[in-house]
């Protein structure tokens, strides 16, 4: 079984109760509270997790998506199903917080916000483990035909699916958009970003919950490392021939 | 004054201290323990801020980059310091969570984490009020020429200052490297990222302290809805004809 900090991943399952009965202490001095990110510097990081459903959670994604967008839809779908299954240390996370990174963070069209939900959820749960599971989900994201969750009552007819060879929400969007023939504010965009959201949240939850079992291992090496640049592996999509240039350009 | 669900900047930072007295009810069945996150969820946010000394927070995040790199430097910066400051429900956060966001997310390029840092920590900060920052200091980071920041203590030395023209990672990076002419794994490249890390904490709080005082104004219009797409302002850079293309391309 996979150790970690001298604990094993039973270990911190089972821990999760005596973390919550942790986090209040009577002293002499009155009431104290220790909060867990204090305690977690002692060592006691990675959270508690409990292996979760990842169908349950990709649903709640999906509809998370029309209240919130995709950064809170993947990262609340995942953080408020602990909340709910461990409570403390995860009930004091705000996941209004993450709402940010919708449109590839405000608007901006960087990374697909589903792709940063699951980097925020696996960094609180997962601590520096969490990164590894992020890149993994990146590079699953860039490299397979989405969305493939099909919602039992859709809000809007979808006819296509897309590789994004991207982590990019201007390029993944875009890509689709191009394909499907629609706009960017049309009801399809949004039912393609909303299951989306469900894919990655689910996936995410499947490395989580292998991670959770000991039996996680990373596939994807290190970007970085790889290429002596942080980048991604779409370059010709920049610096290639085949991209549309803009007027006058 | 502005004001937000119903109360004034003012009574939100003088509520602070009721906030964390309100942390722990003690009630007839025994000690039960409302997180601020729950009682968030009942109007409690944005969570109580104090302002913050904008050189203070650059020199911490100036050294945080060489322990945990961009996106952690900035976020942890500005938390860290609310947490010394306020307390709870800031200690509850815990900062290792973010540091997946280095070399554009876990090395990808995508954005620099400097600007998920900003985006983290405001959105912790300031819920849906936080994305206005954020998207001013994207647009500030894109138009401005970094680093500024000078530490006390050089650990490298750099000589060029670039304009990135984009808030991704790979962009900002690249084209500041090819000014100085380093690689990326290589010292003057770390002491430019840190200091550009000093830089975004700075102005991140700057643009908190304005919007404690009630005289935040947003200044940069929402990308999405005024290009109709998801997109950075640098569309030449990837739609152009000066770009480098790649052997065989």
């Amino acid at each position: 079984m996979e150790r970690q900090e001298g604990l094993t991943r039973r270990d911190l399952i089972l821990s999760a109760g005596k973390v919550v009965a942790g986090a209040a202490i009577i002293t002499a001095g009155g009431l104290t509270l220790v909060s867990d990110a204090e305690s977690s510097k002692g060592g006691k990081r990675p959270w508690p997790y409990t292996k979760l459903d990842p169908d349950e959670v990709a649903k709640w994604a999906y509809e998370d998506w029309y209240r919130h967008f995709c950064c809170h839809a993947v990262a609340a779908s995942i953080l408020s199903a602990l909340q709910k299954k461990i409570g403390e240390p995860y009930t004091s996370i705000p996941l209004d917080a993450f709402q940010f990174g919708h449109g590839g963070v405000v608007g901006w069209g960087t990374i697909c916000g589903t792709l940063l939900g699951a980097g925020i959820a696996t960094g609180i749960i997962a601590s520096h483990q969490g990164e590894k599971i992020a890149n993994d989900v990146i590079a699953w994201y860039a490299s397979t035909q989405l969305p493939i969750f099909k919602p039992d009552k859709p809000k809007a007819h979808i006819k296509n699916v897309s590789r994004s060879d991207s982590p990019l929400c201007h390029i993944s969007v875009g890509r689709w958009m191009k394909k499907e023939n629609v706009k960017f504010f049309s009801p399809p965009r949004k039912e393609r970003c909303a299951r989306l959201s469900a894919d990655v949240a689910r996936q995410t939850v499947i490395l989580l919950n292998a991670w959770a079992d000991g039996k996680y291992k990373p596939t994807h090496g290190s970007q970085a490392k790889t290429h002596q640049m942080p980048t991604m592996n779409n370059c010709t999509d920049c610096h290639g021939s085949n991209i549309p240039k803009l007027p006058g350009t």
